[in-house]
């Protein structure tokens, strides 16, 4: 049996991460779940598991928790620090997968605890790159990349030596806007962005895939998770989004990971590594498929992966002020408040007026994601004037 | 400095071996090379890499390269026995690049001393499977196969257990009649079959990427080199060649391995593996290629992929019969004696004609293909009378 700690047990990787423990009866000890305010859904998966402890990181749905695990031995606990108290506990591997900042400081704890983290959480590497692989480096930890495409390059690495790598190529499926016009591009509204053509995905980051953020903080991910220099890192565009991406080595041969867009295979690639463990997915049939294409990204009508990579080249708090500002766009964006088009002008602007100094730790990353929310903001109240 | 004969000069795949060891200068030292009867290729080759030893398979051609290596240190020698001899002398890699039945007792002597080979000579595994592995099995000899679709595969299996393999599945380009009909098939030339899309071949080689007969025999080769079991190997039809193989996993990751169709990148993973070694090709640009297509195999048309499945299925003697077989009826094609679709017709007559009990040792693999070269000589004479 090995341990395991599912920080952000609610949402959608949650969910399959727990669909497919599921699928491996008495494999697995569950340690800690974790939600954010879900007490009833958490407090019924905390008893179909067993768990050893679950944690709602709202402290006001804590006695929701408390009374709907009463009678049980799983105990009931609330707010951050019982989220990272939680996270420090020992487990074979643990499952980060709580979604924005929140994430930090329990992927931390767990980093820093030296143990095997499955990173689901995006804003550990794009906000605190520098200091989350500093305290994986120092601890020992082991990261297994749980997004579709960084588990795809992490299983085409396997075995090789960064030295060897020619280029790393990330796919992106160009999103519901792949061929829309830079004019249509200025009218497009939230009910259009979060129509994803090949992933069912929560609004904003369907808005980063209609902008192409969501590749471009990938980039940022990619850049800390496989050193390989950012010249060495590209994106194509392919809209089917069956190969997941790819490593070109410096012999000419190039390895691809394919599959479903469904996030249990990622999923079960950590779960087993460095086995690998059945899932219920249908076979790949490319037969059916018929063909797979791509194309340059465009980066006139998406000018966000061209910031996102300078903003990596930039490194320090730029990542983490690029992070903030794009999350207050989007709400701004699927509120109504911003066009689609100035998502990324508006992140621009911000990275030009808050520049602060390189954090040294996630109290600093913190700082600063809360600082370039608030100057974001301020931003925003000048365009929308 | 590593040691590595080179069974097979002179031919295609010895010239690119050769010149991807011309570009790692002081990394090689060479012990044999090889040849049929072209001496003064072969003595130009062993001068300009200090071989120990050249060795002609032809005796007649022994003086000529004699002659030509005069005045060197160089060992000069012809026939099989110097040909075994020297593909038993120490290498840390020998290549085994013979085409044809003459390949198979260099190669097995390389295999007998536990050697690492580069397997490119298809005959091997084809007609002496069975045998071939028996020994590997035997020695601990390691079989890097060389073949861009095996070494594909090999690739995408590294770091992982056959055990978790769900298929394997070999890429076919479909060969220059992929899109005829029946009807034209049955008036297709040789010069017509030889013009293959993507590679540069020899003729007969040309024929069995027409025929799919190349990619029956490589599939009968990747049930010997990859034990997942024959339910397990796949073929698919994929025009532009850019995937050379895949494999998929239980957990629904499917790795592919990509690269342009030069023998050099496969080549090039044996001479370094598990290392990569720099080649000089160009990067692959999958916006520039565009778009890759797949679609089932059509047996019908093209009944070698089924024949060659059922000749594995059935073992033994079969797939050397089948191998012979179709050696005949491809020279009966090219030399206008043998209509196109007919080539798939008098294999399938000669494997139910002619049915030897499985074959103990390399001695009676030759003697089921010398007596199944007879056999499908009789059909032949009595199918173009």
């Amino acid at each position: 049996m090995r341990a395991i700690s599912v920080l952000g047990a609610t949402g959608s990787i949650g969910a399959s991460t727990l669909d497919l423990i599921r699928r491996q009866p008495g494999q697995w000890r569950i340690v800690a779940l974790t939600a954010n305010g879900n007490a009833s859904e958490l407090a019924k998966l905390a008893r179909e598991f067993a768990a050893e402890i679950a944690v709602v990181a709202d402290e006001a749905a804590l006695p929701a928790l408390r009374e709907a695990l009463a009678g049980t031995n799983i105990h009931a606990a609330g707010g951050e620090a019982a989220l990272v108290e939680a996270a420090s506990r020992p487990a074979d591997l643990t499952v980060a997968a709580i979604v924005g900042c929140a994430g930090l400081a329990p992927t931390m704890a767990a980093i820093e605890q030296g143990r095997c983290v499955a990173l689901a959480n995006k804003e550990a590497l794009v906000a605190a790159g520098e200091v989350m692989t500093a305290a994986v480096a120092r601890t020992g930890a082991t990261l297994l990349p749980t997004d579709s495409e960084h588990n795809a390059i992490f299983q085409c690495l396997a075995g090789n030596s960064y030295d060897h790598v020619r280029s790393i190529t990330l796919t992106a499926s160009g999103g519901p806007f792949r061929d829309w016009t830079l004019e249509q591009l200025h009218t497009a509204t939230p009910a259009q962005a979060v129509k994803h053509p090949n992933w069912s995905m929560g609004a904003k980051i369907s808005v980063d895939s209609a902008t192409m953020f969501n590749k471009g903080l990938e980039l940022i991910e990619a850049h800390h998770l496989f050193p390989v220099g950012l010249d060495r890192l590209k994106i194509i565009v392919h809209p089917q989004s069956v190969i997941h991406s790819m490593v070109e080595y410096r012999d000419g041969s190039t390895l691809a990971q394919l599959g479903p867009s469904d996030m249990r295979v990622p999923i079960a690639s950590c779960l087993a590594w460095p086995q690998r463990m059945e899932t219920p997915l249908a076979p790949l049939d490319l037969a059916a498929i018929g063909e797979l294409t791509f194309r340059a990204p465009d980066e006139e009508r998406f000018p966000a992966t061209r910031i996102c990579r300078a903003t990596a080249e930039a490194g320090g708090a730029a990542p983490a002020v690029l992070n903030a500002a794009n999350e207050v766009a989007v709400a701004a964006f699927l509120d109504g408040k911003l066009a689609f088009t100035r998502i990324a002008v508006m992140v621009e602007q911000v990275l030009a007026r808050y520049a602060p100094p390189k954090p040294a730790s996630l109290a600093d990353v913190m700082a600063i994601d809360a600082a370039a929310r608030a100057e974001a903001r301020s931003v925003l109240e000048l365009v929308t004037q």
